[in-house]
C-alpha cells in the first residue's frame, strides 16, 4: 500500500464518457493513461526537460515495467486526483509511483509503480540518470526519495 | 521470464496506425489492451462463458492487478502474436499470463500477468471460482496450470 | 462556418499526452470524442435524462451522421473550450453542433455537426423526439434553436 | 449512398473488445479510426510514400474534413471489411471514400468521406498534389477517379 503522505504532487482530471465500458465503469486500460498524465505533469512541474514518450538526441527514457493495482472502479464524470512521486533514482533507473483517488471521497482507485531506464539511443546501453534530473527531483521531493548519486563516488 | 513453452493459446493482431505515438512505436498503454484481446479470445476458445469486462447476475470477475514488462517496442503494421495462459487458479482468484511477440521474428515485446478475483456482485465479497471454470481450464492446460480444488475438500 | 454567438453552453478539457500523435498534435480521431464530451455535458446541464451512448427501455437515441471540419491542430497540454448547442429538432431527429476553440487564443480548432435520430428499440422505427426533450432544449436555447412541435399539430 | 462497385481496395480488421461501449456495440469514435486504417493501407498498397499522419520535409497532407454516416452497429468480434478509394484529386485537394461492411453479411456499417489538402509546411499555403501521387492513383483506380491534371495545363 503506497503511503499517500509521501506524495506532494497532484493533478486532476475528469473521466470522459468514452472511457467508460459497458459496465458503466472506466475501462482498465485507461488508468495507466491517467497515471501517465500525472507523470508528465510532475516532470513539467519540477522543470525536468525529459519527455517520457519521446527521443531526444542525447538520451532516451524508456518505460520498462508497470505494476498497477485496481482497488475500486472510477465512474463516468468522476473527478480524479492523480498523485505522483519519484520513489527512487538508482544509477540508470528510476521509479515513479502513482495513486489515483476519487476527488470527492478520497477513495483510492488505483496504485501504480512505473519503472524507467535511461538509455543511450545509439548504443542502446543503459546510462546514468543525468545529475540535473537527480537535482530537480531531490529539490522537489527532499528526503522522500531515495536517490543514489553515482557521480559523486570516487 | 515467462516460459513460452507453457503457452498453448495464441491469437494474432496487427498494430494499427493510430496506436503508434510520436516515436513511431506503439504507445505503452496499448499493450495491456492487446493482452486483454488475448485473454478474451482464450476464454472464448476454451468455452468459458465469463466476460472479463462485464457483470452477469450470479458472479463478477474483477481484474485486481496487472504487471507488464516492456522488452522491445512494436512498430506500425507489425503483426503480433499474443500468447495467453491461465497460470494458477486458487480459491477465489486466478492469474492469466501473456506474452506478446513480433510474429515475423518471434522477438518478445512484452510480458504480462493479470490477476483476477471472483466476486459476489451483491455482497462484494470474494467467492470461489466456479468448478466449471476450473474444469475448462484444466482440460485445456493440463498440468501446466496449478489448480486448487477447494470444492473437493472434505 | 458555425456562428459562435449562438452557443450558450461550454465545457473545458485539457489535451492529454497520449492523445497526441507523432507530429505532436492531437490525432484527428480524438476531436469527435471531445465534441461528444461537450454533448454529454450539455444534455446533463439542461436536465435531459437521455444517454447518447445508451439504451433505455422506452427509446433509443442513435447517432446517424457526423461532419467535422479540422481548422487548426490542438497541441499537447492545450486547454480547449468545447461549445455545444442543439441547432434543430424535427419530428424524429435533431442535430447538435460543436465548436472546439483553444481557450487561450479562442482560435477555432474544429467544427462538428452530429445528427441523431430517435428510435423505438423494439421496432427499430423512428419515433418522435419526446416533448420533454423539446421543452428542455427550448427553455435553454430560446429562439436559437429551430424546434418543430409535431405533437401540437391537429 | 456510396457505390460499392467503385471500390477496388479492401482491408480487414476485427473489432477488439475494448472498442465496444456499454451497449455492446462499437463506440462511434472508432469507425473513423477503422477508415483511417483503410486509407493508410490503400496508400501503402498503391505505393504512395505519403503518411496521412505525418510531416515530411517537402510537403504535408492535412485532413480537413470528415463526413461519416452510421448505418448499422458493429459488434464485438465482428470481422469488418474496410473498402477505400480516392474519389477525386483536384489541384491541391483530394478525397478518399470509405465503406465499412460486416464481412460475414456484407451489411454496410458506415460510409465515410475524408477530404485532404496538400500544404507547404513552411508557408502553410496549399500546393499542388504531386504528379506522382496522381499517377499512382490513376494507375490503380483507372477511370473510377476524377483526376485533374493542373500541371498539364498550358
Amino acid at each position: 500500500m503506497l503511503d499517500r503522505q509521501t506524495f506532494k504532487h497532484t493533478t486532476q482530471l475528469r473521466v470522459r464518457n468514452y472511457e467508460v465500458d459497458w459496465q458503466g465503469i472506466v475501462h482498465n486500460g485507461n488508468y495507466l493513461l491517467y497515471c501517465e498524465v500525472g507523470r508528465v505533469d510532475y516532470l513539467k512541474h519540477i522543470g525536468a526537460r525529459i519527455d517520457l514518450n519521446s527521443i531526444n538526441s542525447e538520451s532516451r527514457v524508456v518505460l520498462v515495467r508497470n505494476e498497477i493495482d485496481y482497488l475500486a472502479p472510477a465512474m463516468f464524470d468522476d473527478l480524479l486526483t492523480v498523485c505522483t512521486r519519484v520513489s527512487f533514482i538508482k544509477n540508470s533507473s528510476f521509479a515513479m509511483e502513482g495513486i489515483i483517488e476519487r476527488a470527492s471521497s478520497r477513495e483510492r482507485i488505483v496504485e501504480n509503480v512505473a519503472y524507467h531506464v535511461w538509455l543511450d539511443p545509439i548504443t542502446k546501453k543503459s546510462k546514468s540518470v543525468p545529475d540535473d534530473m537527480r537535482r530537480l527531483v531531490q529539490s522537489f521531493e527532499g528526503s522522500n526519495c531515495a536517490i543514489e548519486w553515482p557521480s559523486l563516488e570516487i
